[in-house]
């Protein structure tokens, strides 16, 4: 990937209090992010991710899993193209024999250089892993000066609750992240799923568009938890019809119930880049997913829904409704249109010029909030040079 | 597209006095260009056009034509992708409303913010448009401070006569459009014909090349007309013959008739990029062709034949020729050598150093004087910075 | 080509004593290289080929084969698109008609210019061409100032010897060059050949690695004659066991002999880009194979097998035994491992950075005596600029 003008000055300078965020192409470092479930790596099994431009090797060794740099310390070549593990939590370089423990990264042995002075005084970069709620989080970031943050501080409030069970599906995206999230956290698009098959679901209020009034909008950056934007859609002034020249040419639908002005009760979004939706797909269901950088120009888009069951007829019932109905018409339905939307936007943005010449509405006050806040309280940018 | 070294400066400042004309690489900048037959438009219709680098829709109005850029204002999504027109004369965006008056561009509503600052003072850009024998031409440029030039002053002369009937066609063609105008006037290019079917339609004089002798070539810029270099074939001198070692490898067609010493009578190379052959494909013809730039790499090759048609019968006649003579043998026959030609010569030019590179020869004085002419007559030179 | 950060100074000016070969991304100028066998052109044929940039004509007249630069001078476009041959040793361009005579580029007429001035005084490059061993060398430099060196001077030792017949092949691989000499030059890489269906053919030793001794590593570097690096495998340390966590998990082959420490007896790596491995693949035999940069990431595999054959019996045998033995187990069999190898180290290197990032160990010496041997001894350093 070539470092020279990764990302263009002339606009990272122009944006003011979020340059940070126009800098952070292939997302933010030192956090925690999603790549896939738990139970797509069996014990023993290995699989190679990418995210923020840092390509892994993942291996679940006793129950646990580890997280290495898939090139050679030697020639860089990746070690998955031929994966050569003859013990189990060694991995051996299929070109010259450099072999690694996988836990440590540490370079135990080259098979054909046993005395080589290099053994044990080298490491390939390992990074942190954790599984929670069934998904498998990676830590991309530094961690020679201590350990990393607790992963509670980089998941949205409520995802990692007690009895919250959490069910989910991820695929990739072609556009940067930053705009899964915009496009996730932004009030006015919902005027994009104004078809939605979800309707037949469940009865709720659904206008065209809605801009937040005073109050509605709250950063939350407390230094020992997780920093967030949110958007209360309670504190909203719907719009319920759409005008043009006059005549009304596009409503949305209301159910006459007082039970809000909208689909979802609230949306926020979260360093290092995931949106929480109260109350949706349903009321009972939270929304909780993730644009996690692949590279500059694609994203995994991790998508969960998590819900209160401490039964086991409560998880066996929610397991069913997922697949039957909050998959098929929300996952996969409702946020399609989200997707398309995202890689149709990306042209625009791809040179940065776009984060000048956009033109922001009165409702994109909460993209503006989340911009800054991500630029103010990110833990670090991930640039080229890291991958070096 | 990137803005960095769009056009190599080096050799931009090597080239004299057809600086303008290198830098042109994505056309000159407030000229009107053809892009579409007005029967490809129907009224209500509204379809997208891509030159200069600008990415257009076309609608059709109560019959006429309106031009408007297919970039919402908001966040850069193009309008086409999913072309939401509530009302005849209005586009929304599909991804939140944003509502334009397709004649002026202005921002007439954003539905679900009908209360937005933003209405009414912005606008999209539009450009004008205007219908002549059947072509729709468009103006690319500015028109703040009036109204843009006639667009008499941007055709050939001959063109809007009254009476002259046009019938044409066109095609992408993979290189610049400056090889596409050279390769049109260039005398010497007869020799890639040598082989065309049109000899089975017309009796003509056919050498294997011609140079131009003093007086030929001949330059119009009067300030209230087209700008353009005319090069008269009766004062060229043809070769007959060509030989290697001795020996005549090659025969030009000598019909023994004092008609002329070429297929056509002469050729003229207009701004912004056109060329008019007189007497092509046959007496009483003439072939206007122009060479749209769409971005660095390909143009839209305007192809149309015009001929004096004062009554029905006349009409129909060339209407019918037209479509079993001169499209098949001259447009499509005929120029398919042309357009190979361009598109095998773009690599040489692409990186800009074939203008300095080349080696050209004596009858290139015609190319010589409509680059300098181009150079010294235009009105702008579009840049990747005029489509932000 | 973009000749902007053609090669990135940054990495070049850091590693010190062989900067030059970081340099050499498209080879060594004014060296020779093979490109074809002598029976793949036929008496008046003509083909194309593609080295260190540049695009050339290869045509055989009267039994010897000339190399002609496959460019017209006039508006650069490939001769060979169209190729119009009027005479035994002229090419005329499609084009425009310009001609010239293929054994020294000289523009001998313009077809339809007869009087050009540019006629007689105006060539195309050219550049020499050598038949030895049945092979096709073309000398890819400079030649106002002198002849070229003698071919002698860029091939290995033993190549050119009286009674050595050569049989081989060549193929395009996606790499570098450079990766595909250090490859073959690397006393560990035979890791990859573990498995190798050659085993059935002949008994060899087979160490998983060896590390050069002192003394094994020597450079020849002599004024008028090739310039090398000599790597003596009966003077390296064989591992003949790979151990992880005290564990035995690789075993090479010992054939109990004392015939030497590995399948072959000594490699060498000589400018400007060739291996020569003796008693390979089997005693009697060696091979030499050659590296030839075709542009920045790909490069010709030539590779070829002497054999010292004095009789017609023995050439015979020889052949034979290359079809049925040494081709399919040793050119294509084996060296398919190399291949891959090469191609999915490129990304590494392919922005520079892999010069500095890599992590060599104690036998890559010898790699290390050859890139310093390779920017000490090279005639010169082609260059994007040389294209044009």
């Amino acid at each position: 990937m070539s470092e020279d003008h990764f990302v263009n000055p002339e606009v990272a300078n122009a944006v003011g209090d979020w340059k940070g965020y126009v800098e952070a192409k292939l997302g933010f470092r030192n956090h925690w992010y999603p790549v896939r479930f738990s139970k797509e790596i069996a014990e023993g099994e290995a699989i190679t991710v990418k995210l923020l431009g840092e390509a892994l090797i993942l291996k679940r060794i006793d129950g646990k899993v580890y997280s290495i740099r898939d090139r050679c310390l030697h020639r860089g070549v990746p070690l998955s193209k031929k994966l050569d593990c003859y013990t189990r939590d060694t991995i051996t370089c299929w070109y010259h024999g450099y072999t690694y423990r996988v836990q440590t990264g540490e370079l135990v042995n080259i098979l054909a250089v046993p005395d080589s002075r290099l053994i044990g005084r080298r490491r390939i970069t390992t990074f942190p892993v954790e599984e929670a709620k069934g998904v498998i989080f990676i830590f991309i970031g530094d961690t020679e000066d201590g350990p990393p943050p607790p992963l509670a501080h980089d998941v949205p409030p409520g995802f990692l609750d007690d009895d919250v069970m959490v069910l989910g599906k991820h695929r990739v995206v072609n556009s940067n992240w930053r705009l899964g999230a915009e496009n996730g956290f932004d009030a006015l698009h919902i005027f994009i799923h104004k078809d939605t098959t979800l309707r037949h679901y469940r009865v709720f209020n659904f206008p065209i568009g809605h801009t937040p009034l005073p109050g509605a909008v709250e950063t939350v950056e407390a230094p020992d938890g997780p920093k967030g934007v949110i958007d209360d859609f309670a504190l909203h002034k719907p719009a319920w019809e759409g005008e043009v020249d006059g005549e009304v040419v596009v409503r949305g639908v209301r159910t006459g119930e007082a039970s809000g002005t909208s689909a979802a009760m609230k949306t926020s979004c979260w360093l290092p880049g995931v949106l929480k939706v109260d109350a949706f797909p349903a009321p009972g269901l939270t929304q909780f997913e993730w644009y996690v950088p692949i590279d500059a120009d694609t994203h995994i888009y991790f998508q969960t829904i998590g819900h209160e069951a401490k039964t086991d007829e409560a998880r066996v019932k929610f397991a069913n409704d997922f697949e039957t109905i909050w998959k098929p018409h929300g996952l996969d339905g409702f946020n399609a249109d989200d997707i398309w939307a995202r890689e149709v936007t990306q042209p625009f943005y791809q040179d940065d010029y776009g984060w000048l010449d956009e033109m922001l509405c009165e409702p994109d006050v909460t993209i503006l909030e989340w911009r800054r806040l991500a630029s103010r309280c990110n833990r670090g940018i991930q640039t080229p040079e890291h991958l070096r």
